[in-house]
Order: C-alpha cells, then sequence, then structure tokens
C-alpha cells in the first residue's frame, strides 16, 4: 500500500468478499448453501429495508450476481495482492481494474434506477415506496457504485499509468532514498 | 481502416447511430419527437417478436437506454474516426474502446437473462414464450453483446496497444514500403 485512497480499496476488497459470499450469493445458490444467520439476515434486510430484488430475483438482477460470482470474487483476491503491493508495483492492474470497474458501475446503474423509479406496488415483496425509503435502499448499494468509479478514475488518469515506466512523483516521495529495485 | 476487423467494427458503430437515433430512443424519450414510420416499426417489432423490454420499458432496461443516449452516442463519432484511420494512428482510442465495451457487454447480459429467463406470462405485453422465440428475440440483441466483446478483447490484446510504442507486424505489412510518416 503506497497512497490514502488505497486503504479506501483495500477495504472495499476485502469487505467485498465476505459480503458477497455471506450474501450476495444467495441471489443465485441455493440455500441451504448459507448458514441459517446469514439467510434470516438476507430476510431481515430485505424486509426492513424493502429490497424487493433480493427476494424476487428477477433475471435481470440474478444475471449481476452470477457475474459477481464468476467474475468479479476472483477478481477480488487479485486486486487485494495488487493495491496491497502498491500500483507503482504491480501496473498490469490497471486494464484489469479499468474493465473491473467498468463492468460494476454499468451494472449499479439498472439497480439504482429500478430503486428510484420502479413502481413497487405491484409487486409480490415488500418495495420501497416514498422517496426517503428508495433513498435508504439505494444506501446499500451505492457504495458499490461509488467505489468503482474512483476505482475507475484512478485507473484512467493517476500519473503512475499515465506517466508510462517512470513513478510519479507522489510514489517516488513515500520511498527510502537507496532502496534497492528487484 | 487498416484491418480487416475494422470493417466489422465500422459497420457497427456506423450501423448504431441510425438505429440508436430512430428506435433505441425511443424507450427513452417522447413519442412525438419520431417519425410516425419508425414509432410503427418498433410497435410492429415489439408485437411480432415479443420484446415485451420496449412497450414497457421497465426502469432497469430505461437505465441502458439512457446510457445509450447520454454515453453511448457521443462515442459513436469517435470511434468511427479512430478505427478509419486505423488504431496505430490513434491508440488513443483504447481505453475509451475498453471502458465502452465492457460498459455494452454488462449491459447486454441482464438483457439476454431476461430475455432467456424471465417469466412472460404475467407481462402486460406480449413476450417470448418458447425457446425458440427466446432464441429469435436475443437475436436482435446479441450483435450489441458479441461485437463489442470483440471490440474488447481487440482493445485488450492487439499488438499495437501491446507493444507500446512500435507497430505490430501486422500492420506493417500493409503498408506501402518508403511510405512517410507524417
Amino acid at each position: 500500500m503506497e497512497r490514502i485512497i488505497d486503504i479506501l480499496f483495500l477495504l472495499y476488497f476485502g469487505s467485498h468478499i465476505p459480503i458477497a459470499l455471506f450474501f450476495d450469493f444467495q441471489a443465485v445458490l441455493p440455500g441451504w448453501m448459507f448458514p441459517k444467520l446469514f439467510v434470516d439476515t438476507v430476510d431481515w434486510y430485505a424486509e426492513e429495508f424493502g429490497d424487493a430484488m433480493m427476494k424476487a430475483k428477477p433475471a435481470w438482477f440474478k444475471s449481476f450476481c452470477t457475474c459477481e460470482l464468476f467474475l468479479q470474487f476472483p477478481f477480488f483476491f487479485v486486486a487485494l495482492y495488487a493495491y496491497w503491493k502498491g500500483i507503482s508495483k504491480c501496473r498490469w492492474i490497471r486494464l484489469p481494474i479499468i474493465v473491473y470497474s467498468t463492468h460494476v458501475v454499468t451494472s449499479l446503474i439498472p439497480i439504482l434506477f429500478h430503486i428510484f423509479l420502479h413502481d413497487f406496488t405491484l409487486e409480490s415483496y415488500k418495495g420501497p415506496r416514498t422517496f426517503t425509503e428508495r433513498l435508504q435502499l439505494s444506501g446499500f448499494y451505492f457504495p458499490y457504485f461509488i467505489v468503482p468509479l474512483v476505482l475507475l478514475l484512478d485507473a484512467l488518469f493517476h500519473p503512475v499509468y499515465v506517466n508510462g515506466g517512470s513513478e510519479s512523483t507522489r510514489t517516488v516521495k513515500h520511498k527510502p532514498k537507496g532502496r534497492k529495485h528487484h
């Protein structure tokens, strides 16, 4: 880790692993695969905050959870490694991060549109009705929109990548002088 | 244009402009903005092939059409320019194409999941019921999954980008010898 913002990225990827494993994957994997405590937690959350998507599991929503299982999840470990080592040592992470973050930002757009604009009154499961309820529910998803957006902008524009082979001055500053390169 | 595959990319972006303008945008813009002929065509297509998404316009589907209007559409012209000039002269197109194509591939995943897995029997509009009908409807969307996927793989792995400053041998082969660089 070599930048303050890497703390955010490490927290994001690190927390995403248990959240995906115990909660998100319930949308695509059979219930018996999860401890009862986590199944009950999702039921409580869906009821309390009106997340009809996690209950009704419409095909379009399930498609994102499927991608999370097969594409995102293995990548979490790669990203954790890269941001832990520092991007100046892992410049190869740039393109995977651009693909990953664009994918996640894109998948959050229909979810946020759905939360704010869908008419939940005809749904079999409780959904948000007032604007405040919609805002509250969106709060659970919003971090998965905003952090990937920051990841994307960082990967597109950070000097470590943009200046090609040479390390950015910001990175060099953190290095002890005279340290040998391997 | 300097590669055979650029014909595919130029056809893709070139055809996408009128298709977006006359058909796709009907999902997000008011009907009076479109000539009656095109409104009727969409109505006929939606009825004939059971595209309930273009009729019911669920929020999640509309979100992609909104992105098409504000993000994709302006980019079509940029991409046309780059692939017309040739990627060896427009290496700056690489990252925009990676973002664009990841965005579009991602947005097609829920659409294809919806077509193949959604239960349309409870919908207000006619949807596909048999597997053949689902396959037929998916045929209209599939090009917008597969071409962006090829665009993505090309942008990630083509030697013109991967070999950095130097042009790939494949590209050089097409150039007449002794041609001056500007």
